[in-house]
């Protein structure tokens, strides 16, 4: 169990960081929605805020007074157990509270939080404060990713950050490391923190493998893009196939053809696609597709597991080959918080690893990301199996 | 003709006037677009200044250069001749440019017209400017009514100004004015500025018909509601039918009943509604609908225009029964003026009159504004004929 | 006032000409709606014979058995005040009843009514039995135009019959009829048949305007075609342009071009288009970008009706400049019978004259037709004026 | 290998069962399609017929002449690489070919199948020909829940026959069988026929879990119902709380609520429901929610086919947890073939048994059925794990 000081440390060195992810937004970037996928910055500001105050110093905290009595209803995501909300694509319509409200939300309920922990300790409270830390730096990737998608959407392609580095190569050389069959276990195993979906440890059987100890580079898709590969419904999903034609997709997302030559839009501005870069913003369809175009496949969420441990990852969440489904003896929390991964297993596809996107202490060996097979505004990206 | 030096001073104060018109909003509000036909304040302020530059300062001054050369394709409306475009519903998707930049912008164009106007002299000039004011004035009223909007639809209901008067109640007497049968001379006579869809004066024959004086209140419409307007299909057309059951319309815009009592969204914020004070925000089809209750009809375009003198108007756009279409001899202007009315000339009504949200000096009795039937979120209201 | 005698055999000479359109198809032509506007032939039949029973048997004759007490529901078109039924876009998903008990029901209902008029009369009655003949034959008129399209759009493009011709040439030269302006009077004032539409003739001024004695023909639009009529945006409307785009229309339905030749598809099957036929099967959208582009206009439905005596017509129904709506002291019928055609008095333009598919007898110089502004599976045309 | 003998008995046995089941259908019934997911029958029995021209006589067969060189546009699936097709929800917009052609098509088409395989042998051919026997068997299922699904959904609901029997109980009582946790193997292993999807025969690693041995009954499912199951969103999955709702669903697929008591529309008319009748028509989302309720779990595919022995099974497809993948080593088919399963690996969940619609020979312990979530026209149902 965390002592409550290096805990109450660890929540301000968190809140922090996600307004620092936000000082070189204008106000304005804090606002919009471009597609339903994407939240406003100020909506995750304020969402991660809601969290701690309606799962911890509402019910907990004696005499505590709400910032606001409507913050509920704008922040709530999709707790139903809580009560009304905003539905997820009015997020952007939405222009108050306005952003310095946010701020000061945000401060208002951290110094409660503070104030709070420093008078009352407990194993349960300790790991509610836990739980929203993490939850806050689940919508730290998001707040990353999210503003990528409203700059990169933008007309003026305007610049985020020169600090931040989408694009780190991989300087190794390719090569396949073989997994021997047999009966490996599955799941998170230490008293750190996980989310529920990692647990129900568990024992599953592999036949021998082989997985790539470095990711598809954009280099190699360029490859597949220039031989045909998004002309051949041969190496597709037949939902895929219909994607590529119904969007007209011919690139991954924020590429761009300029005069022959391949730019990408990056936290940095528009800059030529360098080819020794691991490939990123491709969607589950594509990373399919590019694995048939060579001849292999992807990797299970299992095999990536038992071999991750040969191989360096955290640049791009992975796609891999497995349905998101709960392990066995999966046991959902209780009340609002049990709605947190169980009623996403249906239609939604594993993806392992981590990103540039990925706060520090935020991913680990057995976390399970997930999204719809069509989505690629995440630092998505694949390694390939045989 | 109007001198150039009382011109240029109708468009400063015409431009002061749109600024004004933004003081209470906070940088947040200048962003969104919640639905397709509200536009987001700082895109009217963009677009009318991108009009002078594109049609003014663009062909005639010389060595003028272009304050941002993407803005044209942020901030063109619908000028197919000019080119490429951000399409409409991706307007709230814009979070630069700034907000500050766009009045950067306006300052920029402002200072450009001036020096240009005072240097060079010309009637065609004169009037493109003429034209240019009239579409900033025109702007300024869905600049107010797309506020309104806004705010109106955020769960927070924030007060827009406690000075403007969404609700001036008319404290007459209702009467019915009769017009004689005979022919009549409609649209527009004088030398003053008009578009050219009030042009092409022509003569129609009216039958012997009464008006009413005063428009229909909001109490009257109460009691459209109370004996169950909005269930009996047989006062509506199909459509209007439709529209009222996928919608689940029930009341007029911004209408919200708490507590059995008829509350409405004002610039001011949520506010009972008063009885005596004219009705506004309802659609064509309501109406349409209330006079069919009513055992009573609406005017045409033309029996408003020939009646006007005799009753005050002003306070609503009124819905007449006219489908919006061209004049006999209607020429539409060369270029991409000619863009400005006569491809909107179908699947529209006539609206007569003007409003609490028009800017002084707009309209005229010979105005003729259209919008679909559907639509309420300007200040419309109607009047009686029989 | 019709004697009942001669009223009868007009009945059964209408009910007999319903069944004869049928005769060329198979039985599963009888069933299928390849769009919402289309209605299964069976689904006609049924409905014509409902409207019988509905407003005559069942009100009034003693006595009368309902031949299926499920017919209303599904035979029902739109009249809200008798009840429910199946919604348009699901009339195609219907398989029973079966086309041989529809014509049992069309025998039984026909056979009734003859007996009740033979032993039953009055003006009411032959009045509604007269409203009843002219509906069937409004639907002979849409069971032959929907019969084109479910067999103009199968991909074995069938042959619907050698002897019906849908393409008339016109021989006498174009000229312009030139009406001098003045008092005129619209609407109906024999005592003859007519629909409420027609009624409440009333005077209207028109300027003095000329008019073609002739139809636009396809060697005329195959020139607008050419000279790249479809892919300029100056000459249609904003939602005209829309729709070219978003349905990729580049010519009349029905037409395709084959090996650099135009082909349509007729009611003898597929044929290349002769350039001295009368145009068809265009939209009002296309029909007014063809005018604006000749650099005439589409004539009002006053121009045209007091025009018609000096030109002939009957082949197209021909595009007016006019919208749908009601004429002054316009009374809609009672009842059920008064949503004939009032609650459609919106978003439609009026069509006048009259086509290869309209029954003898059907129409007159008075009758207004209507339609959505995209819709051209009817023998629509248009006819120039200036 | 099969003898080509008793395969051609075989083909013959199953081309006649095909049109057996359609015996009860009027030639209307043959041609709509209610729902997209519904096709034809006329269109089944073409389809399964072009099969075996397309595959075998078109490639194999000397001197073969096509039968309608249309039909391939008409009839093709979904095989890409064969062509063009008619779009999936166009296909109940055919009224042609004609019933009657498309028996005279399939005359042909069998009469050559069996001349040719008279004179030629060979496995390959032999293979082919079993592929296309299984083909037509899978749609003789689809036909039979298609048909269901078109009289089912006709407001008259017609009886299909008297002697088919949706609805058979099973009479044992309820139990739980208990499989001890190990190392299994799965996937098809015998010569037999199978699909590739049931390939790549592996090893799988169970832990200890119980199975039903009975199939969940209407009785138990209507206590569901009465409980609140469709109101309570925390036994749902987000998507199917969507699907609920969008949906208004609030029982399975073909059940009305007449005066408090449950009916369901079967084969043979509209009847009450029997509790003691496996349920059927639910969908994966009430499936999953109903488990949910009962604090059980649906059977991943693997503990399905692990303990199917000890248990009855056949009458219903059985819902799983599983989401259809490939299998390890799967291999898909070259040419057009190949994409009979691989491209609908996504988004879809396994459904293992089989179901009284499921032909004689046609399902197996392995094989590997697969539905989206929400689908429920076919006969679905579930058993509980634990």
């Amino acid at each position: 169990m965390i002592l409550t000081d290096s805990l109450l440390d660890f929540f301000l060195e968190t809140r922090k960081h996600s307004e620092d992810i936000c000082i070189p937004l204008e106000i304005e970037d804090y606002v919009v929605q471009p597609i339903v996928d994407v939240s406003p910055p100020k909506w995750h500001l304020g969402h991660t805020t809601w969290f701690f105050e309606e799962f911890i110093l509402k019910p907990h905290a004696k005499n505590y007074v709400l910032f606001d009595e409507d913050f509920s209803f704008v922040f709530n995501s999709y707790y139903e157990t809580v009560g009304k909300r905003v539905v997820r694509s009015d997020r952007g319509n939405l222009s108050r509270p306005s952003v310095k409200k946010v701020y000061a939300y945000r401060k208002y309920v951290t110094d409660n939080i503070k104030q709070f922990f420093n008078n009352t300790q407990g194993e349960e409270l300790n790991s509610l404060l836990e739980i929203g830390i993490h939850h806050e730096k689940q919508h730290q990737e998001l707040l990353l990713t999210d503003i990528k998608y409203i700059l990169g959407n933008n007309p003026l392609l305007p610049v985020y950050s020169d600090s931040f580095e989408d694009h780190p190569a991989e300087s190794h050389s390719q090569d396949w490391i073989t997994i021997e069959e047999g009966i490996y276990e599955i799941g998170h195993k230490t008293n750190d923190f996980c989310y529920d979906n990692e647990l129900g440890r568990h024992k599953v059987f592999l036949h021998t493998y082989e997985i790539s100890n470095k990711l598809v580079t954009n280099g190699e898709y360029i490859e597949f893009i220039k031989t045909g590969g998004y002309q051949r419904f041969d190496i597709w999903h037949a939902e895929g196939w219909d994607w590529v034609n119904q969007n007209h997709v011919t690139s991954p997302l924020y590429w761009h053809n300029i005069d022959g030559e391949w730019h990408h839009y990056t936290s940095r501005g528009l800059q030529k696609v360098k080819k020794e870069e691991p490939l990123t913003h491709v969607s589950y369809f594509e990373a399919f597709a590019y694995a048939q175009w060579k001849g292999y496949r992807l990797p299970t969420e299992f095999e990536w597991e038992v071999a991750q441990a040969f191989f360096p990852w955290g640049k791009r969440w992975e796609w891999t080959e497995s349905a998101y489904l709960p392990y066995p003896n999966y046991q959902k929390a209780d009340g609002a918080l049990g709605e947190y991964n169980g009623k996403f297993m249906v239609n939604q596809k594993v993806l392992r690893g981590g990103s540039v996107a990925t706060p520090v202490k935020h991913t680990r060996h057995t976390y399970r990301n997930f999204f719809h097979p069509q989505l690629r505004w995440q630092f998505t990206g694949l390694r390939l199996a045989k």
